[in-house]
């Protein structure tokens, strides 16, 4: 039987070199299967680890938002067979990608899951931050339309102040001003939010300000760059 | 003026070097001021990561639990005069650890605050659990009197229930094997419990069950051993 290794990739353009342990960097040689949320990103990933030579003779596997329940249970008999690589398009996988529908798999039938060591661009951002690492949750995106997203804020806050809570969340890049423009306006000048965005690379950003201090930033804005949002009221 | 580089450990007794990135190890050599939880676990880990021959050049201040607001505050000249490095006692630090103040503190004085990556025991719990890693939320330890543990646990559990969440936990070893039973008995049969010890160790084990198969696994003990708890009801 063989075992389900989860294997983080860098944030962004980085060398994986610098990145990635030892542990991780010697393990991908000894892998011939791995499960990709897309093969694209993952060969050429796998490529700048230095599996240059041999890339032809891996077999690929995608696993993504398209794929079925069925489709991933199809995806066992591959760790009867041998170890398998999980990666997902950046950072750790089976964290906010499908890939946990696939180690949930591996736990009910008794397969071994091995976490590696990698980027976490949440845990990064939260140490980072300066805010509570000792109480804090991450639900994912905010809602995407104006009216629900400025109340989902407001809800948010409200349960940050009332346990003492940070509060973590990622948007789609090209929303991150509006987000961003969402919380000046609707969060209260106390509340600190913290900005993260390009972690590890080298434009990296991270800054923690209250939201009364970020309102007195002239012509500051994020971009289209992952971005991590902490804000704790 | 210096930053603040906030640099992993390892979770256990693991040669630096394996789980360590590049950008980490490269670094190391390269600063002469940390901020440490306690100096012994830094200097052993600095040797282990290949400082042996000029660590007693080396400055260490220490911030831990018993550093008052003053007493932090008093870590930042040292920052004015040069890059320090800030290292917990295992794992990410300024997560959930006193080392949070100091960045805090660097934020408001515009003192740059650089994250370097390596292993989160709770990152990699959740990765390997196969529960719900689009929303999850850490408190840190329950209460340690047996009513109001079992009474957390229940909120806790309607919590996760109700928010589809995953909820982390992390306990003091010598308990873990009370609140596992506390567990078994307070939760419900449905509910997914995930037992994640001595991550990255040799001795590694990641099992997630239902309350229901868990009741059924005889003669299983956690023993005393760093491990990261998650439910997901």
């Amino acid at each position: 039987m063989g075992r389900l290794f989860l294997i983080p990739s860098p944030l962004g353009d980085n060398n994986p070199a610098e990145v990635l342990p030892a542990s991780v960097l010697s393990l991908l040689p000894e892998l011939k299967t791995f499960v990709v949320e897309e093969v694209r990103t993952a060969r050429r990933f796998l490529s700048a680890a230095g599996l240059k030579g041999h890339i032809d003779e891996l077999e690929f596997h995608e696993l993504n938002e398209h794929t079925t329940a069925a489709g991933t249970e199809a995806l066992l008999p591959l760790l009867e067979r041998s170890d398998v690589g999980l990666i997902s398009e950046a950072g750790l996988p089976a964290v906010a990608d499908p890939g946990a529908a696939l180690v949930a798999l591996c736990h009910r039938k008794g397969i071994e899951v091995i976490p590696m060591v990698g980027p976490s661009s949440l845990m990064m951002a939260l140490m980072a931050s300066g805010l509570n690492g000792q109480s804090f949750a991450f639900r994912g995106y905010l809602p995407a339309k104006t009216d629900e997203r400025r109340q989902a804020l407001k809800t948010v806050e409200k349960q940050s102040s009332q346990l003492n809570q940070s509060e973590i969340f990622i948007e789609t890049p090209y929303r991150n001003d509006s987000l961003f423009a969402d919380m000046l306006s609707g969060l209260a000048p106390g509340t600190r939010l913290c900005i993260a965005a390009d972690i590890t690379l080298p434009t990296q950003l991270i800054r923690t300000r209250t939201i009364a201090e970020w309102r007195k930033v002239n012509g500051f804005t994020i971009g289209k760059r992952p971005c991590v949002f902490i804000i704790l009221a």
